[in-house]
């Protein structure tokens, strides 16, 4: 597989090569292609499958965790991807929303459309979200399309997620300060045909790893 | 230039296989990389340096023609693009936003946090928005950060722009259906250090081309 894929990287850059001296020959540049570029070239220069991998699952469930893991991994093999979290999503595009129900679904709405932005240009987004309930990761597969929404159940128990509590977010809404937080005040509602990672007893490494073999088959391109 | 870019994806591929060769060797999968993916990690995969092509100009002025060339050009090339405009804007992620000042802004706003998404993921961005006002473009490059925001004023008179009337907006704006609208009723504020393609008399293909000429030298990535 390794070697497949540096053929395929060596056949796209001898291609390129190949266009480019066309045309410089021809001293008529910019005549070779005639179309709009699409979703479909940027995934054969890549040479992979785009895909938006939709981790959900509790504050504290190791999403992001595994994510990262994922994300080195799937690049060592010459993956090209995006993680979206909390952390880049909170603190850019969406800092000017707040947490009441119509802002969670705004929040929710725009990760799912930047997805498809990255979809768009062939690459593997991975999300980590809590996306709580079945409605509003219905509303994600709509936008991204159910052919790419690969909807992925971070299955942890609530007891260990609250001794995790890595935010401190857990102690905060025991405490009553914070309304509405999924598990404790508010449900989350387990989706119904998502891929289950259980992650009990297990490393994250190995989570990540299980996580890989799933959606590898997904995103690999074979040669054309 | 072709022949070494062939040589620098060799390269990648040939590390991608030895670093996934050594994992699997060990059995130690999951252990090699140990920091998290960030731009360099992504832009060194890529072979290119991420930017954020902003083209400013009046409606009709060319700007999405040009992005659409360009971009052709760069991916026969080997580059990984992204363009984004009015089309997959504010039919999607911007769908929600009007066109009161307030809103033009938020949709800007909006779009340079996603440029900058892009950009950390070393992807190279062509932005086609109208922009008219000073402030609003320095929000922009505020947001996406000055060394890495290309601004370009897409100089075409507005004689022309409104003889060709793509969308028919000028001849709305005209009898007075459309308010505010930038060039007629509201004012477009030339940049003062913008790279400037002035467009008159030439093809759409040689202004790609004269811009291509701008952004080579800031995107290529040579070999460490």
């Amino acid at each position: 597989m390794n070697d497949f894929r540096l053929k395929l990287r060596i056949k796209a850059a001898s291609l390129a090569t190949f266009a480019a001296s066309m045309k410089d020959e021809g001293g008529n540049i910019f005549s070779v292609f005639d179309e709009i570029l699409d979703r479909k070239d940027k995934e054969a220069f890549l040479k992979q499958h785009s895909k938006v991998i939709w981790l959900t699952g509790l504050s504290g469930s190791g999403k992001t965790t595994i994510a990262k893991i994922l994300e080195r991994e799937l690049h060592s093999r010459g993956y090209l991807t995006q993680l979206l979290d909390g952390d880049n999503i909170r603190s850019g595009i969406n800092k000017n929303l707040g947490f009441s129900e119509e802002e969670r679904i705004e929040n929710i709405r725009r990760i799912a459309e930047i997805s498809k932005l990255f979809l768009n240009c062939g690459i593997i987004t991975i999300n980590c979200f809590v996306s709580p309930t079945r409605s509003i990761r219905k509303m994600a597969e709509d936008i991204v399309g159910t052919d790419d929404f690969i909807e992925v159940f971070v299955d942890t128990p609530i007891e260990i997620c609250e001794e995790r509590d890595p935010k401190g977010l857990y102690k905060k809404a025991r405490a009553g300060k914070i309304s509405d937080f999924t598990g404790i005040s508010a449900p989350f509602e387990a989706p119904e045909k998502a891929y289950i990672l259980k992650t009990e007893n297990k490393k994250a490494e190995e989570s990540a790893r299980e996580l890989m073999d799933h959606i590898l088959p997904l995103i690999v391109k074979e040669e054309s």
